[in-house]
């Protein structure tokens, strides 16, 4: 991971051996994961981490951690989530990490922390891994959010540890993680209850906080470590996880970098800066899956679907924080359709097996965090393109896409005409935040199209049938093509980035919304909205003076 | 109607002899509504409302004459909403003024006039007045949206008129009233035609808006009038709206104002500039309802829960648009709890008259305006207050409130302590955006609490048994009473306003999300996001830079 100063780099690789964060101990069924922040060990200049505050380099240890344990460490079927300190759980986001930083470097920040809490969340629901915050001391702001991500809450009952979301009063800005979000829709704390306690700063501790279903559970301090492993053992017991599992290890992912590449082994992007964009392109298998479960097995994070998801997670995360003038993202596929869905097959046919799940559930994912990227997506569908099945994702979760009639003439004659291929991957397993498909929120409110689509899964489709279906934007031919995929994006780049975020983050997201399309939407625009006004990132504002001794001054005026 | 400078009070009380901008005809069951506005109409200074290009005081008319047309006009069944002009709907709003309005003022207006169009969303289907918008010339940006909240949309196909969202492309903005919502959950509009077209600055016309579903219909313009006269009569003929109804006057307002009180038949406001309060009282019925529907007709305007939902709406949005600093509402009703029952009973009793059901619509419709206020709303019940059945409401949308526990021992010892009493018509009529009643969103997630409640309805509860079953937040008793209300209101009002927006909007809507709140939470955050930033609103921003000659200058990280 690199921790030099904020204008270097970030990677999002690293591993236990190289945590500075963050302890990780496995005792049979049950993980337990104790946060033991390193005061001096900030990813970036001029802030401490006190008390288990933190920032993005503790969290990207946080969602390594909870990555390694879904498939290094199979049978682990509960993680307790504790502090390695005593009398502090967690104070949340390091503040004058937050006021020191950009207006992008927030909401990034924020985007990234909340993927990981989503991630703990599907762990519990999909992994068979339960999550549990065992609260030794104070949960504060971000460090309460983390506590809500997690499917039990304990607090230890001492007559000081509370838990707080004290944003709004100390600092003039929500809570960043979803707080507002799980509290009432997660944990049905009343409405009126959790206005008090958000506008309470010194928070709420023991019976209290049961009471209000902020906790689950208080515990005296003599009970205490007894009670944790009571409820990490219960937890464990209810897992259908099967015990006999070995992991397989999430080798270091093999990358080369230029100033104007990125190189993995499937997935690949140029940038081009003075186009702000960035071509990515991921390729298909080179050869054929293995015949069954313990296939996969054997080839580990060698196997084709679990390489692709972790190396184009890596991507999308590189870019989306250190690339943020590459506005538009063409995304490209290359290779052979029918064994894309080969390898789609076997993953389906292996559903009951672990590791199979797991590589469905990292493309998931993968997927979504594409769906929350603030880019402009645009898929570009040529001959020797691969858009099928699980790749098939990425044109349906772009923008817009362009599919070529027919082929180049005069440079490749001879070529096939590009097909695209709807495979079962598509109908089911790889739902977006909002809990449909795909496919299903392209043709919502239109129950024949979704129909008409089906029908056609497992048969190439050419780009008049693709566009006749629905299934793709516009199918120039070769005399059209270039002028009206260059014009597409020399007017992307030509538009306000900030309306794009706006317009991409509403219309990616039709039909019902869930508590995850909450926080990234409802929720996380408001923050946006938050840290741009003065009240909170001005010079006077409640986030630059806080801990100054100076109380900050603000604009009245309501909005 | 307020037409003096932008510094001036605006006022919301208008009516059809003194529109400047629509002009409003019926015939038998179909009522056409002209927008015609006046260029040197408009409510500010420094701005000619070209095009049909509209400002606040267009909207305000508008909204008058959707509210009339079903007190007033009850035996109209459809309503064809067009221009009055030649090739031009309606330019959406006007750009200048947008661009030299407050923050705040941009907000108010996106929310008031979303409301009007949620209205005439409301009016389709709980009124039986259907609205059809007649495109007899180009509708752009708002323009399209006014005609996206009307149940059916009929284009003139001549050639040059379109459909068009160019916010993003020419204003760097988004549209500010539910396009991008509607567009595709309301129209179905395939996302990625969405994306396109909403980029594309032209509009789409003819026949390729019709197959897109951006609009219903693309007329050839020697078919118009006949074709609209047909669609109109057919949705005339499905409506369930009595043909013998004979409407009631909406009487103009009486309202006698001061600097610091605001006061109608039954509401009034005090308004503390200092502490930044405003002080709401809602008084019940003078007298006991009439005996059935009849009686209702007699009374007209004067009928109690119709004066109060007028009183109280004209209340709201003046408060909302002129008293920004005004940051927290106290919320008090006085009066006898069982008159106000006995209202609400023969609202309910009378449930298939349309006049009955017209004053629950628009009670509705009022508290809902009340849930998107971006003030904090704290309910106070003392001794002879009357939070009863409707009047509850109030307090079920407050975000806190304090109810005194027996009686003020020193000023008043043998009152009665207050009670507050749930009756049927806080149980399902009243439902909020989100299209759960205010209890149900209150005991989200918790059956068993809701149960509890509404086995008590009809019964007098008084404050120790009112917070056990969690309707009210805090019951202090005598003694901690003032201390209690007076530091929850000063606390209020030394947080950052910002930030108690955001947490509002995001806690008063617990559970499923609908259209309209994904118009007010997910939309208009990110549209009030964009407002603020630089790339649009900043000197070289593209809302400031239109029509200038000189392009805008945008920061590109995209964020």
């Amino acid at each position: 991971m690199t921790t030099t100063s904020d204008a270097a780099r970030v990677s999002f690789q690293t591993d236990p051996s190289s945590y500075r964060h963050w302890r990780l101990a496995i005792d049979g069924p049950v993980a337990t994961l104790a946060m033991d922040v390193a005061e001096h060990g900030g990813l970036g200049e001029g802030y401490e981490l006190k008390l288990n505050s933190y920032d993005l380099g503790v969290d990207i240890e946080l969602y390594d951690a909870v990555q390694r344990l879904r498939f290094e460490h199979p049978q682990v079927r509960s993680v307790v989530i504790t502090s390695a300190k005593d009398k502090i759980f967690c104070a949340g986001a390091n503040i004058r990490m937050l006021a020191t930083s950009s207006h992008p470097a927030k909401v990034n920040f924020c985007k990234f922390t909340n993927e990981t809490r989503n991630g703990i969340e599907d762990a519990t629901t999909h992994s068979g891994q339960t999550y549990i915050a065992a609260l030794n001391g104070t949960a504060s702001g971000g460090g309460y959010e983390l506590a809500l991500a997690c499917e039990h809450i304990m607090l230890i009952d001492d007559r000081s540890s509370v838990v707080s979301l004290p944003e709004l009063p100390l600092l003039g800005v929500l809570p960043g993680t979803g707080g507002l979000t799980r509290v009432t829709d997660k944990r049905h704390v009343r409405r009126d209850l959790a206005d008090y306690f958000s506008t309470k700063a010194e928070g709420v501790g023991g019976r209290k906080a049961a009471a209000w279903r902020l906790v689950d559970e208080a515990v005296p301090r003599t009970r205490w470590n007894e009670a944790v492993a009571e409820r990490a053992a219960e937890f464990a017991a209810r897992s259908r996880r099967p015990s006999d599992a070995v992991g397989i290890a999430l080798t270091p992912l093999e990358v080369t970098r230029s100033d104007d590449a990125i190189g993995y082994r499937y997935v690949s992007a140029r940038l081009d800066r003075e186009a702000g964009v960035a071509e990515i392109t991921v390729r298909g298998p080179d050869a054929d899956p293995p015949g069954d479960a313990e296939g996969i097995h054997k080839q580990g994070a060698g196997f084709w679907p679990l390489a692709v998801a972790r190396e184009l997670d890596d991507l999308v995360l590189d870019l989306r924080t250190n690339e943020l003038e590459l506005g538009t993202w063409l995304l490209r596929a290359e290779g052979d359709p029918q064994r894309v869905l080969a390898y789609d097959r076997l993953l389906i046919a292996s559903a009951g097996d672990w590791l199979a799940g797991e590589i469905v559930g990292y493309l998931k994912r993968t997927l979504k965090r594409l769906d929350v990227t603030s880019r402009s997506l645009i898929a570009v569908i040529e001959p020797g393109s691969c858009f099928a099945g699980s790749l098939l994702e990425l044109a349906l979760a772009a923008d817009r896409s362009y599919m070529l009639t027919g082929v180049f003439e005069d440079s490749d004659p001879a070529v096939a005409p590009a097909v695209i291929l709807v495979g079962e991957i598509n109908l089911g397993p790889l739902p977006m935040g909002n809990g449909l498909t795909r496919l299903r929120t392209r043709f919502i409110g239109d129950p024949d199209g979704l129909a008409a689509v089906e029908k056609q899964a497992g048969e190439p489709l050419e780009a008049t049938e693709a566009e006749r279906l629905g299934l793709v934007t516009f199918a120039p031919d070769d005399i059209d093509w270039a002028d009206e995929v260059r014009i597409a994006i020399e007017e992307r780049s030509s538009f306000s980035p900030d309306a794009l975020s706006g317009l991409e983050a509403n219309y990616r997201f039709a039909g019902p919304e869930t508590m995850e399309t909450k926080i990234f939407g409802r929720l996380s625009a408001w923050q946006n909205w938050i840290f741009t006004r003065s009240n909170a990132s001005g010079p006077d504002g409640a986030l630059v003076r806080y801990g100054t001794g100076q109380r900050a001054h603000f604009d009245r005026k309501r909005v």
